[in-house]
């Protein structure tokens, strides 16, 4: 789904990343992940998609919320296994949205 | 491809969409708009994924860039046809990178 952010300013983790081949448990911790970030404060959403990148953007209200989120234990346990077993490239970039616009058809 | 940016800061405009049915020339139009957005001043690369909702970052090197970008005359048109036939919903976030950071796997 497209995430309900408020208005802006708020900020943005752009997470794009290549897959090593196979599983590895990625499946199962993706999910774990997810589910944790939303607990996190100040976490506002996150889209995902994946074909030849996978991208998954999450959206936060500070930088301070994005930098307890990327030290939580669990992520950085996450974040680990990453490295080692499930991304053979990535790129992470820490951006603060100022902007934003939407579109939503007239479905009548 | 993960997009070989520069150091920040630069832009990126996160644009998050949902597809109607069928394609009605999308597929076309899209690779179309790609070879022209790379044609622009100040473009600095893209990456694209498409699951349940569809996430394409583009990377400017200016907020004037991207307002250029936004009123080619081509790409309007493009964007007309997405209001009209291509799209359900979207929503455009833009928002200045401050710091990012990758990871490559070592390949030996």
């Amino acid at each position: 789904m497209i995430a309900a952010t408020p208005a802006p300013p708020y900020y943005a983790v752009i997470f794009t990343s290549l897959r090593t081949e196979g599983d590895h448990g990625y499946g199962a911790m993706s999910d774990q992940m997810e589910a944790l970030a939303q607990q996190q404060p100040g976490y506002l959403g996150m889209e995902s998609a994946r074909e030849a990148v996978g991208i998954t953007v999450s959206y936060w209200a500070s930088l301070e919320a994005i930098r307890a989120w990327k030290i939580n234990a669990d992520h950085l346990m996450a974040q680990a296994q990453g490295r080692s077993d499930w991304y053979s490239h990535y790129k992470t970039r820490i951006a603060k949205v100022e902007r934003d616009y939407g579109f939503e058809a007239e479905l009548y």
